[in-house]
């Protein structure tokens, strides 16, 4: 361009050339590589395109913006803003013409590849390049003298404009492409799906706006959707429900138990399964008030027995060793294939699994949580009926799965029960008194604060769920009620009346109960249960450190919706984790949902995912010989070489040992 | 290599080469580009790369071949002999050491590109190179320290032993995977299609053979499939049936009108349609006596009206300008998509339809005649109720469709009926005395042939299908009985009492009838009928000659299964084909079968037709004012300017003109 043609900066990139007068800002844009988003075709209809000239000087730059420097508003912008209202200093980018030197501000809702911010700090931003976009064509009519189908004149459309080739249609919208076409007056808005062979998946008659996507975390016990715009990448509902497939059994192996012993069971699990996806569909659309044709895009997330009851396949292979996957790659299908009616074109992506025992919620958690984007080492912690660990760096990443059993979701504890209202969450317990302090879910007040006697009418206080017997069993360890080998002392050896004798051991009575609440105690056995879960916890990640020669990792993350409550504190007082400062303890919430989330926003995750899987170096906890080893050393409650004796630092206390098999000193304890 | 080295000669090909000593057999002709077939992975299970040493002197390539120049037959080799026989002389490619020089000839069963040979000399022959192919290999077994997807080893097995890469899985095969593993002991074979993307569509334990295609033309009054051995190219089993859709109307366009006229009335004709299909698939599995499951690849084509209605597209746009198709570009789909139940991977391609009136079964046309690859220019005329018509050589091909309406399949006739036992195919009429005989179908006697009324007790006779009537008339043409304007004289002006007068017009009795046959009469209505017909028809291909510049093409092609029957002699004397020398015009048969078959056993021929068809300049009669004029002019049964005229330098007699209306001098005619 001559140096008399007018300069045009956009900010923020800061992109900046000389450009003919009388350009669109929007060619302009283009040419200069500028992130500038448009749906319709330059037809003023979508204001995708949306533009702020920044008027005045601009002394950085060295220009003066003068108010003719782009043309006036011509007619398409001010039906525009008649019809759907522009904001104030706003111009429609494939209309306003550059006339004079100019800086333009793109405000972030007009860029293609906006960041969709996430709530953690620590977390990256997800760039909305979702499979599914929307694209308004407006299609040549059938000529007698040209003839051609329907079909071909709207690819050829989506060609010309939108620069998509070696474009397709899904075949089952071909009975219903003549109506929208017609309907339309040969004006569609198309969405096309990009990952994969690029097809057209849906159609509207005329300009449409609105296309949505679920992320689904497909648990054991729990089901959660996103309902997420894809647009806009907001989550604009999200249900979850209980996994139909209960009352097959609790736990992943009881549930291929029951395929193994009845023919059919595996297809009787698939359609449960599906049955209660179907009813998640219909639950976020109803709370979204959406049109349930609208959903085109769906991601599932999921471990090995869930992924294959999921997709139909027989999960008993993963019963027995070699574990082997009927397939672990990442599937690209239509929601059709797996039971799913929404619409004709939605399709479903499945990340892929990691190994036999660490599913697609692992890959998910890495997704989300980037081990293998990371400059110091981590170790992801992903908590639940199993645990997936997940160990490494930018040099590389171990992964491993360890067999923690339910416990920790408040299951084989005598007083346990989900996390729902009524379940004691957080405990305190006075170290000197042995008195303990709680709170239940649905309450914001502590047990020993006025009025919780009515807060609890209304909740109810009915067993402890899995973060809270985390933090019970972890206070009894530091108010010395539990000594190192997992023994709850005597009333004597304690010195508190909560501890009584029940059978041939002691427990801890945390709540006497009364006419409308059950007694609530901690049994020895269910410190035993607490102690066999956070051990195979901790050997898996013991065994991942092993193999990368290491003591600790730099930072630890709890993930998983459980994760998400555990006290980083408490769960380092058991020993359920590696050794690090407790600042480098975070949690990262539901990992896997968000990982589900980024497939579902940005396509290149998926293939990221899918490289990132197949790098992984797996671990199978089942045949390493090492594992048991760390198993047995790790049920024992920490001792003066772990976190605890840190811990101890600062709540000083002599180290317990209680019962005949106790190797310390007993130890007396009166109240002061 | 080596000077020294031995060097290997394969015939026919011709290919040579030195090699060093020990090469296998198979991976000398691999590198040397020797087209030697291979499935088993050199497991010596296929034989598909057998090959017959040439022992002896061969002084045209100047070597003497020694029974050592390959390896003794080896273990393998014997254990195949044993159990499935190898013939004298034949060794496996695969295990065959060369030794010395060598003279080896490449069976044609042995070539992967063999070649089918078809039947007419005309004809190009047919490249083996179907879409689905089988491959034997051996899966790597799941291991715990690598742990991998069944599916992933399979097809990490394909590629590595195949050469495949960027494969993938039919889904609906994947639920079956584990079984088919194990079952074979991790030996499995796979059916792979190549036309797309690659990927395996069905799996059998251990080591398979057979896979099958169907080629189907879905006429609008007949179904007719040939089931094919994707291997050999031969086809096993052919069937035909009436259309159902048949009870909704005797032509397309009254089909049309039912869909247009009953709400959901496209649906039911497309159900119907799909119901005969899949009688049509059942009578060829059992005529063939193979597993249903083997046919893995079909192949369709069809009139624009039958596309749309068996793709469960709405055909009314084609019942009114501009005749918009829903789409007319070539269909990849999954058999299933279409209905039909034949095993979870098989495939469809349906050819590619030329315009609104030009369909599928004019490509098909185009590929077994290949006019676009024709040094000379020709005309392909494919005869039924609409013609389809072809112009063109390797310059550039034109196409148009022209109504001519059922007259040619005996409908609208007042004798007229289908081709079937009883019906007149073949008339003379003695050009003095004005008296026919004739033969129907079923029996080879003529009717003035000795035993004839015994034989037609056993065939019946009925009426005249649609060769029998263009030969009536075109005798009644020759012998003077009609006149040029079409109309028959009166027993005094041809001299013949089989004119008699019905109505205003005279009807000619070609069978008094008795008890057990009926009268049959040409009528003056049945002249009519043939006159429009014809004169569509040569409209048609005039029309295209105009487009070209030409009067005449170099030579005709009557395609078609009415095609194969029509007399090329009497179509000229009609006038319905211009004017060639006799020896000029073919039949080709059931051309648009043909192009089936070769779309089903070779590949690329999908993709050479997508590209003739876009290609293709199409005419639409409907618009083009010419062709109005050129059907008017064409309505006369030809004079002295047409081919008519050499034929009666042949047959020499005086032009007759009968009726009021005639211009030229009556004439009277007498038994001489």
């Amino acid at each position: 361009m001559a140096e008399a043609d007018p300069l045009v900066i956009f900010t923020p990139s800061g992109k900046r050339g000389r450009v003919a007068p009388g350009t669109k800002v929007l060619d302009a844009a283009r040419r200069l590589g500028v992130d500038l988003d448009s749906v319709c075709g330059r037809r003023g209809i979508c204001s995708k395109c949306q533009v702020a000239p920044s008027i005045g000087a601009h002394p950085k730059h060295g220009i003066t913006v003068t108010a003719d420097a782009l043309s006036p508003a011509n007619e398409v912008e001010h039906r525009y803003d008649r019809v759907r209202g522009l904001k104030p200093g706003r111009r429609l980018g494939c209309q306003a013409e550059i006339r004079g030197d100019v800086v333009i501000d793109v405000p972030p809702e007009s860029q293609v590849h906006r960041q969709v911010v996430r709530k953690r700090a620590e977390a990256h931003e997800i760039v909305l390049d979702p499979a599914v976009k929307l694209h308004y064509v407006e299609v040549a009519e059938p000529d007698l003298d040209a003839p051609s189908g329907d079909l071909e004149r709207l690819l050829e459309a989506l060609r010309a404009e939108m620069g998509l080739d070696a474009l397709g249609m899904d075949f089952a919208l071909l009975p219903g492409l003549q109506k929208v076409l017609r309907r339309g007056g040969w004006k569609v808005t198309a969405a096309v799906h990009t990952d994969g062979v690029p097809e057209v998946i849906a159609l509207w008659p005329g300009y449409h706006e609105g296309v949505y996507g679920i992320a689904v975390d497909i648990g054991s016990t729990t089901i959660a959707g996103h309902l997420t715009d894809l647009v806009s990448g907001a989550v604009v509902a999200s249900s979850g429900l209980m996994n139909p497939q209960i009352r097959y059994g609790e736990d992943v192996m009881s549930r291929v138990s029951h395929t193994m012993m009845n023919p059919g069971g595996a297809a009787e699990l698939t359609d449960s399964l599906r049955v209660g996806l179907t009813a998640l569909v219909a639950d976020l659309v109803e709370e979204a008030g959406i049109e349930r044709s609208a959903i085109l895009d769906t991601v599932f997330v999921m471990n090995p027995v869930m992924h294959h009851l999921f997709l139909g396949l027989d999960p008993v292979e993963l019963g027995q060793a070699p574990f082997a996957l009927a397939s672990g790659a990442a599937q690209r299908l239509h929601a059709r294939e797996l039971g799913l009616d929404i619409a004709p074109g939605t399709r479903a992506y499945v990340l892929p699994l990691i190994a036999g025992h660490v599913g697609a919620d692992a890959a998910a958690v890495a997704l989300s949580e980037q081990p293998h984007g990371s400059d110091d080492l981590v170790l992801v912690v992903d908590v639940g009926t199993n645990a997936e660990i997940l160990l490494g760096d930018r040099s590389g990443v171990l992964a491993c799965s360890s067999p923690t059993g339910p416990a920790f979701e408040g299951a084989q504890i005598s007083a346990g029960q989900r996390a729902a209202p009524g379940a004691i969450e957080r405990v305190k317990i006075d170290p000197v008194t042995g008195e303990p302090r709680f709170r239940v879910i649905g309450s914001e007040l502590w047990s020993d604060d006025p009025g919780f006697a009515e807060a609890i009418a209304g909740t109810g206080l009915t067993g402890i769920c899995g973060s809270g017997i985390i933090e019970v069993v972890a206070e009894m360890r530091m108010a010395g009620i539990v000594d190192a080998k997992g023994l709850i002392g005597t009333a004597e050896e304690t010195g508190t009346p909560r501890c009584v004798a029940e059978g041939r051991t002691q427990s801890y009575v945390l709540w006497q109960g009364d006419d409308t609440t059950p007694r609530i105690t901690v049994t020895n056995n269910d410190i035993r249960a607490i102690q066999m879960a956070k051990a195979a916890l901790y050997a898996g990640a013991r065994l991942l450190m092993d193999k990368r020669g290491v003591d600790a990792p730099d930072r630890v993350v709890l993930a998983g919706a459980f994760g998400a409550h555990i006290s980083p504190r408490h769960a380092m007082v058991l020993g359920m984790i590696p050794d690090v400062p407790l600042d480098k303890v975070t949690s990262a919430g539901n990992a896997a949902g968000t990982g589900a989330r980024i497939a579902l926003l940005n396509k290149a995750a998926r293939t990221e995912i899918e490289r990132v899987v197949r790098e992984i170096d797996k671990v199978e906890t089942a045949v390493e010989p090492r594992f048991q080893e760390h198993f047995v050393a790790a049920t024992a409650l920490p001792n003066s070489a772990d976190p605890f004796a840190r811990l101890r630092a600062v709540v000083p206390l002599p180290e317990p040992s209680f019962g005949k098999a106790g190797d310390g000193a007993r130890r007396r304890r009166r109240r002061p």
